[in-house]
């Protein structure tokens, strides 16, 4: 007998057709004699429904009211899942973030677990029953819902599992595991058999969307072993698991990108200390989140800046580093909102040398530019322009040998 | 200063325009100096869409988990109603029925308030905070989510009242009062100025849909002073409070009907002691309720037993009544569904004379057969064909002189 915990997608609960679905699947666990929790998202839809209402009054909605708001969405999804288990004969029973309760900080919409109680939960298990927790929502010290942002039931699941000491945390999805890289711009992409915690954070970091990074790092500190896999088939997807010797024998696991970027140069900012802080200090009162930072070396003391933000935050940004600019007596601003990421991500590079110059080379044989790089020990990215993205991911998927079988 | 409890219905809270609209009215209290405290019901459709997704699922959804999922509906409205008066630069704060909390049996469906804590209602209203409850849902003692049943809004707002002794729970809803009797059969009928709370209770049993009969029972056990008025216009709506001694001037305040039962009648029943039990012995274990009952005098030791029940339990009832009629040996049963029940209404009936007299006379005179008659302390009512229900109407409307201005 295993204690699981699986966390069922939105798209896997979008209609009373696809909640039968999850419960067949589940119940086959409880017939071979296992306790299952399970973690539902919003049926499909549901949260932008409920974003839609919530922005048609105003563009910016109070957080603490858009989170009782969006915590409906769970909610009708773990009362319609029992009501369908007991409607099958299987005893069952809905728990939402405040009748366990998943106790979390007060940020509204991007709330950090910090407390579970699991003395509900186990009654329940206890019972025989399954038990369906909402997804997303939990409770701060003052009684207020709050919910912890968009793909926050992968949270709620793998924290979940690591308060239960679960055996297994099992993520359903809508794809069948975790690829070297989408599938839909390189046909040769291979589902791996496992990842590391280390990798996987970083291919989530970089724009693979399959798992939430925070749950990713759940998982990592409290070594709670992932499946993640398809809702639609019995097939085994991806484990995600801690890092083992063997892994480093393979160089890189996967090819990222992200589009997701907008890159501004500052010329002939005069070189001094403190100017950078300077620089970025509105940015930062903004709660713009700055990503790649480079720095040119300087030349007669002025050096240029170039620096990577959001797209969603780009005109801001602009308008924020041209005054400040202007005061620190810097030439000018450029902005290219045409640029991608690419990078490749393995725990391999730490043992093996010569990996970014296969990647630079790999990138120049194409005739494609690299604007900027940036490193970890175990990822290499670089800045390309966004038109290369494709032809990028493809050639490096390549170079790395990816699409030969070597899991 | 004044605190008042408003509650809004689903029709007024029915888009984010109306939500808008029921903002402005709040907010004029608050700016005349009055602390509110507004309960709000489902947004108008949701509480059916929501029933009709777990029928998709079965016809008997488990209740503990519908009431999980019918909260959301409550949840939603009051999330919008705090974004709205935030956004217009009023400070709110939404409570649901765990977060006050609204403590309850654990009757899942139609649960009864036992308990209501006023302390974090009072910590918001101290702030100078707008608070709006989610209706219709409470707390049990295990934690579990129970509603009151359908128009257990009403209910919630007149509780609360009491609770925090207000001055005044202000009933918003699509009519503007409670009116002698239906204006859309009736053109004469004319909006009471104020009610008691018994009549009330005897027109709110017999058919008027305007208030629930739980919320006035409420009001009347904690004299709580109700005010029904329209969300849609400024005017003074009805007032519902206790009995005062000039009520008694009038003799009948209102004329009440309902098309909602079905008539059985027994023929040839031995008039033996425990006969009436033993028949009515397995519809009370179906949970079917019996309202009027007639049993004629006894000739030849054989009785005829007529009684009504809810239409929707008509067949089962004839089935249950078939098998038992047998078995005692009584000689058949008939059953009639096109039946109608008119009443009037009114706290004079206790001093004045005649009344039933005037009644039936007003009938007769229409040439309108009575076939059941049953009568309390300040109501009567008779049982007639159904096709009659508009003309009995009138006739009484006008008989006990409704028509003209009184109140």
């Amino acid at each position: 007998m295993a204690l699981i915990v699986q966390k069922f997608g939105g798209s896997s609960v979008g209609s009373i057709e696809k909640i039968k679905n999850v419960a067949n699947r589940v119940i086959e666990y409880q017939k071979r004699g296992d306790q299952v929790v399970v973690v539902l998202s919003a049926m499909a839809g549901q949260t932008d429904h409920l974003i839609g209402l919530a922005q048609e009054i105003t563009p910016l909605p109070d957080p603490r009211e858009l989170d009782v708001l969006m915590a409906t969405g769970e909610q009708v999804s773990v009362a319609l899942f029992c009501i369908t288990l007991k409607s099958m004969g299987y005893d069952s029973c809905s728990l939402l973030g405040f009748q366990i309760p998943i106790y979390t900080d007060n940020i509204y919409g991007k709330a950090r677990i910090y407390d579970i109680d699991t003395s509900r939960i186990k009654q329940e298990l206890e019972k025989g029953r399954i038990v369906a927790v909402a997804g997303f929502q939990g409770l701060d010290e003052a009684g207020n819902i709050t919910t912890l942002g968009r793909g926050g039931s992968d949270t709620t699941a793998v924290a979940l599992a690591a308060a239960l000491d679960a055996d297994l945390c099992e993520i359903f999805t809508d794809v069948d595991g975790i690829y070297t890289t989408d599938p839909n711009i390189c046909p040769e992409a291979r589902k791996l058999e496992r990842i590391s915690y280390e990798e996987m954070l970083e291919l989530a970091s970089l724009g693979a969307k399959v798992l939430e990074i925070r749950s990713v790092e759940f998982a990592m500190k409290y070594n709670v072993p992932l499946h993640v896999r398809s809702t639609f088939t019995e097939e085994r997807g991806t484990m995600v698991v801690a890092e083992t010797k063997d892994m480093e024998k393979v160089i890189v696991s996967g090819v990222a990108y992200s589009k997701n970027d907008a890159r501004i140069t500052i010329k002939k900012v005069p070189d001094r200390p403190g100017i950078a802080a300077k620089l970025f200090h509105p940015l930062f009162r903004a709660g713009i989140v700055v990503d790649m930072i480079v720095q040119n070396t300087s030349e007669d003391g002025m050096t240029d800046l170039t620096f990577t933000v959001p797209k969603p935050d780009f005109l801001r940004t602009m308008e924020l580093i041209r005054d400040v600019a202007q005061e620190i007596g810097a030439e000018k601003v450029l902005g290219d909102k045409d640029i991608a990421k690419v990078s490749i991500v393995g725990v391999g590079m730490r043992t093996h040398a010569g990996v970014a110059q296969r990647m630079f080379e790999a990138l120049a044989n194409e005739n494609i530019n690299i604007m900027m790089i940036s490193t970890s020990e175990i990822k290499i990215s670089c800045v390309i322009e966004e038109k290369y993205t494709e032809l990028a991911v493809r050639v490096l998927h390549k170079a790395f040998g990816l699409d030969k079988d070597g899991s």
